[in-house]
C-alpha cells in the first residue's frame, strides 16, 4: 500500500494513497467508533451534499472567485458521486461530534482527490485543488451540512408518501370489497351499534390520506435552507450576490424549489423543522400502529377470539404449537412504530441542547430521521403487500354477532326512550334473551316497527325516525 | 339539606336539591377521585361544550324533532353557562374513564336541570326535559365531547398565539436597541466569528414568529369536527339532514369556521389533531428552552461568566450566596417546557392506544393539552414582561472580547488560505499574542489590509474580497 | 390591612401584617404564576421541610452556634407545621425558577416569623430572629431543599406501597377465587394453549408484588442527603462538626435512616435517585396498564368480545347507547399510567439540565414525582376497591372456548410429532372440524390416549408424557 | 446452485443446499425486511441461544427424552457456534413479528442442520433429527427465546460496567491532578463559591460509580428465567422435572447464577427486567450527557468563554475557521445519551403492549437495549481514551476568576450577616469594586480578619467561624 502525507492542525498524517478520502476524514473515523453505521449506507444523504457542493462550485465561478477549470472538475466529480460513484468512501459514523465538520470535510476531500485525478494530477496535490479553499468555497460545515441534509429529507419524504398511498390504496380495495359485510362496532371494546366492515377499512385509508397531507405540509418546511450563511449566519467571507445566486444554483441542480431563509442567523441555529417532521412521522407511526392493533384484535382467534377477518399466514407462528398462524405483519409494523416514537424524543432533546450560534447535535438528528423514514418506508409496503392485499372476512360470523347483540337496543331509543331503552338491555343481559323477544313480550312496539327498526342495514347510517 | 332521588341504570340514588348536575355526574365523581383538578377549572371547556350543546339544540329544533320551548329553554340554560354561570356545577375530575361520557353527562345534567328551571319545573323532573332524550338529542359523547373538545382547543390556541407575539414583539425590540453592539458569535461553546446582539435577538424572534406560523397551521386541523357521527361516526338514530344542519348552526353559535369531517367514523376514533398540536406545542417548547438556555449563558458571570447581557433582577438568587441573583425567570420558563416535552410522550401513547371505533383516552389528552396551553401562556408573558423587556448589555465587555478573539482569523481566509489562517491562530493559542501582531511579524498582509479586513464591522455581513 | 415593611436586594415591600411569609416568599409568588398549583396542596413536603429545619437548628444549638431560645422557638415553630398547622403560608407555585430557594425561603421566613411570635415579638423583627441568618444558619436551599424533598419522597413512597400492596391482594384473592376455571392462554392475541383464570390473575399480583420490591430498592437510595454541603457542597460556612451532628438530628426528628452522602459535592449537583424512582415509578404504570389493557380484553363483549370476565358495572356507559357498561374503572388507571410515563420524560430532560454545581430544575421534578405517586396511589386504590374485587368470571363459556379450540393440538405434538399435529391443525381450522374427530379419524391415536391426553385439567402444568 | 426442499404450514419451499437455515428461517428473511440489521450482527446474542439449545439438551436427554446421539451432536454444534462458528446463518432482521419465533427457529434449524452433518445425514433429513421435536424440545419460542435474551444482557452489562470502570478511573486520576487548583463553582450558572478543579472531577467519578452500582443491582433482575415455561407458563408437554434440571444445566452451561422464575406465567409475560434496565441505561445516559455538558462549558472559549480547562485537540473543528478546535468527543458522547434517552420510551411502549399471557415486542426491546449497551461501551471508553485523560487545566486563569468574585461575599456571612454582606455584594456589582476594598472601606472587619476568611483555601471545606 502505497500512502500520501496530509497535514492538518493536529500535525502530519499519512493516507493510503488509493483513497479518495483524506487527512480530516481519517481523524473523523478514529475518533468516532460509534455505531458501526457510516454515511455510506445513505445513498441520498451522499447525492445530497454532492448536489450543494456542485450548485456552490457553479455559484463561486460565476462569481469570479473560482476558475474555470476548478469549477468544471468539481462539478463532473459530483455528477459521478450523485451517479452513484464514490459511495464507500463516504465512512464517518453516522453518530459524531462537531456539528456534521466531519462530513462536510468527507465530502470536500472525497470531492477535491477526484477532481485532482479529474484535472490530472494526484491524489492530495490540494495545491491545485483544495478542500477547503476550493470544494467548501464560500461556504461553512454550518450551511452546507444542514442544506444537503434537507435536500435529502426532501426526497425521502417523497419516498415516504409514495409508501403510503401503496398503503392507503390497499385499505380503500379492502374497504370496496367489505362494503357489504355488516358487523358490530365496538367502543371501548365493548359491543356498541352494527356497521359496515367497508366502514371500518374506509377510516384506515382516510387516516393514512390525511397523513400524506401532513407529510407533505412539513415537506415544504425543509425548502428553506441557509446556503450564504457560512459560519453562523452573518456570511462572512461570502461574497454579497453570492447567496442570492446560489440559491438559483441549487434550484437548478436538484430541480427543487429550495429557498433561502430571511434570517440567516436563526436559520443557521434552527433545528425547528427537523422537530416538526419528527412529529409528523410519529403521528403517522402513532396512527399505524393503532390501525395494527385492531388489526391484531379484530383477526384474534380463531376460536377464542373476536375472529372477524383473517389474516394471510405468512409463516410458521410457534415452535411449540401446530398449525398456529400469528399477526407476525401487523407485530413489525407496530414495532417499528415505537421505534420512531421513541427517536422523536431523541430528535426533541438535540434540539433542545443547541447552544446559542448552532446546534452541534444535528449529526444524531439526521441519523434518526433518515433510519425512521427508511424503516417506515419499508414497514408500510410489507404492511401492504404481505398482509392487507390478503385478509380476507368471516362474514357469517359478524353477521351473527351484529344478530344477537344487545347493541340492537341503541336504535329503539328514539322510539321508546333512553330508559325504556335501558331496562331493556339490563334484561337482556341478566336472562341472555334477545333484545327482539323482550321488546314484543313487553309490547313496546309492534313486531313490523321492530323489525323495521333493528334491521341492521338500517342501523349503519343517519335515517328519518318517523 | 333536602335530596331528589334520581335513577339510572345503576339504580336509585339521593341527589343533594340544590345540586345541577344528577346521578351520572356524581357517579363519576365518586369513580374518580385521581387527580382532584375538576372541570370547573377548564372554564373555555365549559363554555364549548355549552355552545355544542346549544348548536344541537338548534339543528333538532329546526328538524321538528325538539320541541320550541325546550329549544329555547336549553338555549338560555346554554347562554348563561356561556357567560359564565353554574361553572361549579361541573365537578368531574379531568383524568376519568369513559371516553368523556361523565363530561357529557355533566353537561346534560346541568343543562337539563337548569332548562326545568327556566320551564318552571323541578330540578330532576326529567320527564318534562331529559338530559338523554333532549340535551343529548342527535348525540353521542362520541361526537360531542371531541367536538366541544375542539372548540374549545381552537380558542385556546389563539391565546397562545397571542402570548407569543407578546414575546416576539419583546425580542424584536430588543434587537433594534442592541443593533450596534458588537460580539462574539459562538459555535460548539467555542468562538468563532464576530456578530452583533441585534442579530442574536433578532433570531429569538424569528424563531417565534416561524413557530406562531405553526400553531395557526395546526389549529386548522382542529375546525373538523364529527358532530353526526353519533356512537360509531355511522350517525345512528340521527335524522338525514342533522349532519349538515347541525355544522351550520355550530358556525352560528362559535362564530368560528368548523365544518364536518368527510369520513364520520375515521373522525370519530381518530385523535390525530391532538397529536399533531401536541407535536406543535413541544417544538415551540424546545425552541423557548433553547433561547432561555442562550439567554442564561449570555447572562452567566456576573465575573466568571460569560457576562455579555445583565437580565433584570427580580429576587434574591439564594438563602446563603448574598447578593447572589439567579437568572429565575427563564428558569422557570425551561421547566414549563419539559413539562411539555413530557406531556407530548403522554398525548401520544394515549393516541396510540385508541381501539376500534373510539379512543378511550381523550380525557387525558384534553387534560393535558389544556395544562400545557394555560402553561405556556403564563410563562411567555411572565418571560417577555418580567425578563426579556428588562434586558440590557454589556456593550464594552462584548466589544472587548471580540477584539482579543483568535475568531479574527477566519476572515482572513480568502486572503491568505486556509492553511496560513491556521498556522496563525495556532501561534496565537499557543503563545496568547494576538492574529493582528502574528499576521504584520509573519508578513501575510500589509496593516492597512488587515486593518480593513479584521474590523468588526466588516466582518458581521457578506462583503466583497478584493 | 395593616402591613409592615420588609427589605431584601430588590429593595423595600410591604407585606400584609396577618401573613407569615416575607417579601422573598411574596417576590417568588408574583414572579411565578405558572400552574396555580401551589406548595400548600403537598403536605407531605412542608412538613418535611419543617422537619429539616428543626434538625438543623438543633445541630447549630448543640455547636453553640444558635441560642437556645431561638432554637426552642424555631422547633415550636417547626412542629407546629409538621402538626398541620401553617400550611396555607406556603403559597409558592410548584413550578418556580431559583432552584427551589423560593421553597426554602418561604419555609425560613413562615418559621422565622411564627418564632418570632412564639418569643412575644412582631412578625417581620427579624433583629430578633432571622429567616437566613438563624432558621437557614448552616444551610443553603443547595441542601436544605433536596434533603426535604428526599424526606418527603421517603414517605410518598411507603404510602405508594401501600396502595401496591391493596391491589397486590386484591388480585390475589381472585386468584384463589379462580383457580379451577379453565380458560385459553393466547399469545399475539390467537389462541394458544389452555390455562386457569386463577393462574391469569395470579400472574398480576405476581407483577404487582415484584414491583414493590422495586419501589424499595429505590426508596434506599432518597435516603442519602447532602444537609452539610450548604452552596456547592464543600460546605462553605458550616462547622467542622456540622454534617455529621446533623445527620443525627435528621434520624431523630424524622425516625428514618437518613445519611449523609460521601461527596457533597456530588450529592448537591445529583439528581440520579429522582431519575431512578421515576424509572421505576415508570416500570409499574407500564405493568398496570398491561393489566388494565388485559382487563379490558377479556370483559370485551358482552357478546361480540371475549367475554371472560365480568368487571363491576360502576355507571351508565353512554350517553346514547341504553344499557352500555364500560370498563371505566381500567380506562382511567390506563390514564393515569401514560401520565407517569410522559412524566418520566420530563423529571428525565430536567435531570439531563443540570449545570456544574446545581441542577436548577429539581422544582419540576419534585412537582412531578409527587403527583405522579399521588396520582397512582389514588388510581390503585380505586382498581383494588371499585373493579377487581367486584370481578366475576363467566365459567362455563370460558370452559367451551377451550373445549372447541384448535390449541389442544400443542398437547399431541410430544406424541404424533410437530408436524402431524400441524396437519391436523390445518384441518381443524380449514374445515370447522374438531380437532379430537380428525385424530380419531386419522387413527393418530386411540380414543382413550387422546382423551387423556387433551383433557384440560392435564394441559396446565409439566406432565410425565408416557 | 444446489438446492433441498423444504415444508412448512405454508407449503413447500426451495432452500439452499449450503446455507444451515431453513423453511422457517427464510420466510422470515422475507417477510421482514425492515433494518437491515441482522441477528448475526450481535454475537452475543447469538452465542447465548446456543447456550440455552444446549443446557436444553442436556436437561432432555437426562430425563430420557433426548437419545444420547442427538444430544451429542446438539451439544457439538452449539459449542462450535458458541465458539464462533455459522454466525453468519443468523440471518433475521432484529425487527421482527412473532415474538422472537423467527430467531428461535433460525437457531433451531441451524442447530439442527449443522447436528445433522454432524451425524453423517445431509441437511434438511430432519427425520434424524428435527428442529421443533429435539432441538427445540420441551421448550417454546417463549421461554427459550427471553431466556437467550437475558444471558446475553448479563454479559453484555458486565461490558458495560467495564467500560464505565474505565471512564470513572480517568476521572479520579484527574481529580487528584487537579486537586489543587482553585476555582469559581457556579450554580444557575452564577458565580457561586470557591472550589477546587478537583473536587469537581471527583464528583463526576463519583457518578459514575454510583451508576455502576445500579447497573450490578439492575443486572440481578435478569437472573430471572422462565426455561420449563412453555407456550405460556405452564410448562405444557414439559416433564415435572425438566424446568429444576434446566435450570442446573443453565447454570453449568454459561457458569452464571440463573435462577427459574417462581411464578412461570408472569415470567413468560413480564418484560419489568427489561423496562428497569433500560431506566437505568437511561439514567446513566442522563448524567453521562451533563458531565459532558459540563466539560463543553468548562472548556469553552478559549478567549470568550469560561476557558478553565482544555479538552485534547482531535480534529480541525472547522471548514471555514481556521485553528478552531471543537469539544468533539463530548458532543458525541451527549448525541448517544440523546439516543439512549429515546430509545428507553420505544422500549416503555413496547413493554406496555403486551398482550395476555405474552409480549410479542420483545425483539424491539431487544434489538434497543443491545444497541444502546454497544454504543454507550463505545462512547464511554472513546471519551476517556480521547478526551478525560488529555484533559489540562488553565490554573492562573481559575485562580484569576476566584480573586476577582464578587462570591467571596458568602464567607463574610456568619462575620457580618446576610443583610450586611447582601448591600457589600451590591456596591461590588454596581461599582466594579472589589468585595475586599469595600469592606475595609465600610470597617466591617479588619484587614487581618478579612485576609484570613476569604483566602480561598479557606472556602472549600466546613470551617470553624470563631
Amino acid at each position: 500500500m502505497t500512502v500520501r502525507m496530509e497535514h492538518d492542525l493536529i500535525g502530519d498524517r499519512e493516507i493510503p494513497n488509493e483513497v479518495y478520502y483524506g487527512v480530516q476524514t481519517l481523524r473523523a473515523k478514529e475518533n468516532f467508533n460509534i455505531t458501526g453505521v457510516t454515511l455510506s449506507q445513505f445513498p441520498t444523504f451522499i447525492t445530497s451534499i454532492a448536489k450543494v457542493k456542485k450548485a456552490c462550485a457553479l455559484a463561486n465561478n460565476e462569481l469570479g472567485l473560482l476558475e474555470e477549470n476548478k469549477k468544471n472538475a468539481i462539478c463532473e466529480a459530483c455528477d459521478e458521486i450523485i451517479a452513484g460513484a464514490l459511495h464507500d468512501q463516504f465512512i464517518v459514523d453516522m453518530i459524531q461530534g462537531g456539528a456534521g465538520t466531519s462530513i462536510n470535510m468527507n465530502a470536500n476531500e472525497v470531492i477535491a482527490n477526484r477532481s485532482l485525478e479529474i484535472l490530472g494530477h494526484n491524489k492530495g496535490e490540494y495545491a491545485f485543488l483544495h478542500p477547503n479553499n476550493d470544494v467548501n468555497k464560500s461556504q461553512s460545515t454550518n450551511d452546507a451540512y444542514p442544506t444537503a441534509f434537507r435536500v435529502a429529507l426532501y426526497e425521502k419524504l417523497y419516498e415516504l408518501a409514495s409508501s403510503m398511498t401503496i398503503l392507503k390504496n390497499s385499505f380503500s380495495k379492502k374497504s370496496d370489497e367489505f362494503k357489504d359485510i355488516i358487523k358490530m362496532g365496538r367502543t371501548q371494546l365493548q359491543d356498541a351499534v352494527p356497521m359496515t366492515l367497508g366502514q371500518e377499512f374506509h377510516s384506515f385509508a382516510t387516516m393514512i390520506e390525511e397523513d400524506i397531507q401532513r407529510l407533505f405540509e412539513c415537506q415544504q418546511l425543509v425548502r428553506e435552507m441557509n446556503l450564504g450563511a457560512t459560519a453562523i449566519g452573518t456570511g462572512i467571507n461570502s461574497h454579497p450576490e453570492y447567496a442570492r445566486l446560489v440559491e438559483q444554483k441549487l434550484q437548478d441542480v436538484t430541480g427543487r424549489p429550495f429557498k433561502t431563509a430571511k434570517d440567516l442567523v436563526e436559520a443557521t441555529q434552527d433545528t425547528g423543522a427537523y422537530v416538526q417532521i419528527s412529529g409528523v412521522l410519529k403521528r403517522i407511526a402513532t396512527k399505524i400502529s393503532k390501525i395494527c392493533n385492531d388489526l391484531r384484535l379484530l383477526s384474534s382467534g380463531p376460536r377464542a377470539g373476536l375472529n372477524e377477518i383473517n389474516l394471510p399466514a405468512m409463516q410458521p407462528g410457534s415452535s411449540i404449537m401446530p398449525g398456529k398462524v400469528n399477526p407476525v405483519i401487523p407485530e413489525v409494523v407496530n414495532q417499528v412504530a415505537f421505534q420512531v416514537i421513541g427517536t422523536d424524543v431523541t430528535i426533541t432533546i438535540a434540539s433542545e441542547g443547541g447552544q446559542l450560534q448552532l446546534n452541534v447535535f444535528e449529526p444524531v438528528i439526521a441519523y434518526n430521521l433518515f433510519n425512521s423514514i427508511n424503516m417506515m418506508k419499508n414497514a408500510f409496503e410489507t404492511l401492504a403487500e404481505k398482509c392487507i392485499c390478503g385478509i380476507t372476512a368471516n362474514e357469517e360470523h359478524c353477521k351473527n354477532l351484529v344478530v344477537n347483540s344487545i347493541g340492537l337496543v341503541t336504535a329503539l331509543n328514539p322510539h321508546i326512550g333512553y330508559e325504556n331503552s335501558t331496562s331493556v338491555a339490563k334484561e337482556a343481559l341478566d336472562s341472555g334473551q334477545s333484545v327482539y323477544d323482550i321488546v314484543l313480550k313487553r309490547g313496546l312496539l309492534t313486531q313490523e316497527e321492530l323489525e323495521d327498526i333493528i334491521k341492521p342495514e338500517n342501523m349503519i347510517k343517519p335515517r328519518l325516525i318517523k
